[in-house]
């Protein structure tokens, strides 16, 4: 049996209600295909920072990397300003472990109310690699003549050649693996004066050693209306932090609900744990009723599966979640999706579908 | 007779097979509510550059503030570099003439076919108020490490407070005046920890100053979603540079083609000309078969003549637009939009309905 140690994070809000369906799947599928996991329950979250100032025990990072991979449910509350709170835990974790990968599927599951019109399974399905450790996430930058008229702040992103190239790699290399030898670049050359214009031309670069994938370039507006118009002509879309964070939320918009959509930062040179969540965030709005979709923190369990080389177990649970989405009954569906489930009504529909 | 004095570039691509039109229809509309139109038609583009190495002559930027208004097709051209073509003319333009608003509507005409399942005009009919002067659109930056395996670039977005301010102020002043008292701000504060955390901090300020205006603040690839799923529950939504043109191509495509959509590049003191434009780009896939839609270049038209005080003009020209878009005949309708009418057919159509 082989086994496999997990930091179980569920962070706040809604993270906190999801995470145990995606445990009770991972419990499930362990005794089907004889996979045993070690679930660390690490309870880091804005409350610790309300209670501590820091989002996390000092020796927070160190006891993640003894861990396989981490599974996270969502970090926000209301009182702690969001740049506190992300830039505390998760942004962190991406980037001292290095999870340069930021993949995400966008797909529309079957049973599932899409807003497109005319929309059906299959038509929509690709993957977004972003990147996930520079660019214009950064803390470079700050206030000026503070206080005054002439108050500003600036704020500066940096893309290495190195940051770049790999991401380019991976995307290049994910459209080789599935088979889709198709990678659409997402671009603002035109605007930005000199990110965009090195992101192009490593682009080009990149895809002069991959002659037999197709490539384009869209700039970022385009492409988000593209997305909307023509989002069957995509395959594997390559975006940096920003652009892919903003087309990872906009995909499963157009595929019906983010609360579906599923998120892994992965190192993929295995040198440090990789980490796995939901899109969703912690969603205080609805925090503590019992009524959050758990789907996307459960396929975020099926990515860490196949991560974990555990490739059967993984398709067994997208297979499982498919057939969940596709039962019509309101009592299997939670609020966002048609129906009238608990978050555990419909996890438990996922195991049985197991 | 009322004159106004019209600086007409028609640019590159289909810019120069649009402009024809917006220009037959603003004659038209001149004769019926006799106003005088003087037009300098000024051949600035990509092939100036190519033949000179720079977008406009040296005493371009004077000569242009010498017009009342400035009515602009659309710049870039396959063999010139978009940072090239865009910072030599139109980035300049907003900037110089202090163009500080960016007003686009999305809105959805009759007769456009929708992306989205079951919308209908009305249901989608909102502003975006986008930045114009500053923000993620900078020069300032560069390349490191050039040529070495440590290469990279800087970027740096800079937000004043004057330039924040200015622009959150007209979007709220635009709500009032519209009569529609909620205005929605873009950011993204949880992943960019400078620039986002000071744009949420002048909104609240000036939501202060706005107390019967309802505000709400969404996080861009939220937002981005959101247009998708719940493109009638915005207003007048406000956002950077970037965030703004991001949500104004998303916005058009989300109601069936950008190539209706106008944008008014607008200095509200008229201490200089204002632009007119289309969204939508130069189109170099589609050049020369004078099968481009002119609605968006008509549309920007009408925005300008609102500008210039003629509201009453303004609002017929929208209207013969709306006319000429619900009218289903084949005859009328550019290929984007259904139809195999040529660009000038759909511009007669529009100039019959006036
Ligand atoms: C062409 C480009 C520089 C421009 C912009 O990004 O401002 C365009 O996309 C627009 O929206 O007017
Ligand atoms: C919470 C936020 C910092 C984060 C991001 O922007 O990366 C989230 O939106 C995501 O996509 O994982």
């Amino acid at each position: 049996m082989t086994q496999h140690t997990i930091a179980v994070l569920p962070g706040d809000g809604i993270g906190r209600e999801v995470m145990p369906e995606a445990l009770k799947v991972l419990d499930r599928v362990g005794q089907i295909f004889d996979i045993g996991f070690r679930f660390s329950h690490l309870d880091w979250s804005c409350e610790t920072w309300l209670a501590t100032g820091s989002m996390m025990p000092p020796d927070g990072m160190d006891r993640l990397s003894q861990h396989d991979a981490i599974l996270l449910g969502a970090v926000g509350y209301p009182t702690v300003p969001d740049h506190i709170s992300l830039w505390g835990m998760l942004i962190p974790i991406r980037r001292e472990f290095d999870q340069y990968v930021n993949l995400r599927p966008v797909r529309l599951l079957p049973g599932i109310p899409c807003p497109l019109a005319g929309r059906a399974p299959g038509d929509i399905d690709f993957w977004i690699v972003r990147e996930n450790t520079e660019g214009e996430y950064s803390q470079i930058g700050g206030r000026f003549a503070e206080g005054s008229e002439a108050e500003g702040v600036a704020q500066t992103a940096i893309f290495t050649r190195r940051g770049t190239d790999r991401i380019m790699r991976y995307a290049f290399d994910l459209a080789t693996r599935l088979g889709r030898p198709h990678v659409s670049s997402a671009t603002k050359s035109n605007g930005l004066f000199h990110s965009m214009p090195y992101w192009d031309e490593r682009f080009e670069k990149m895809a002069a050693e991959y002659p037999d994938i197709r490539t384009d370039s869209h700039h970022i507006d385009i492409l988000a209306a593209r997305f909307v118009m023509h989002p069957d002509r995509f395959d594997v879309v390559v975006g940096s932090n920003l652009f892919g964070d903003i087309l990872s939320d906009l995909g499963p918009g157009v595929t019906g609900t983010i609360a579906v959509a599923p998120s892994a930062n992965i190192n993929p040179e295995k040198r440090f744990p990789s980490m796995f969540e939901p899109v969703h965030g912690s969603a205080p709005d609805i925090a503590g009723r019992a009524i959050a979709n758990p789907i996307g923190q459960v396929w975020a369990a099926s990515m860490m599966l196949d991560h974990l080389g555990e490739g059967e177990a993984a398709a067994l649970v997208l297979r499982a979640i498919e057939h969940m989405t596709a039962d019509p009954s309101a009592l299997v569906r939670t609020a966002d999706i048609g129906g009238h489930a608990s978050t555990s009504a419909c996890g438990d529909a996922i195991v049985a579908a197991l």
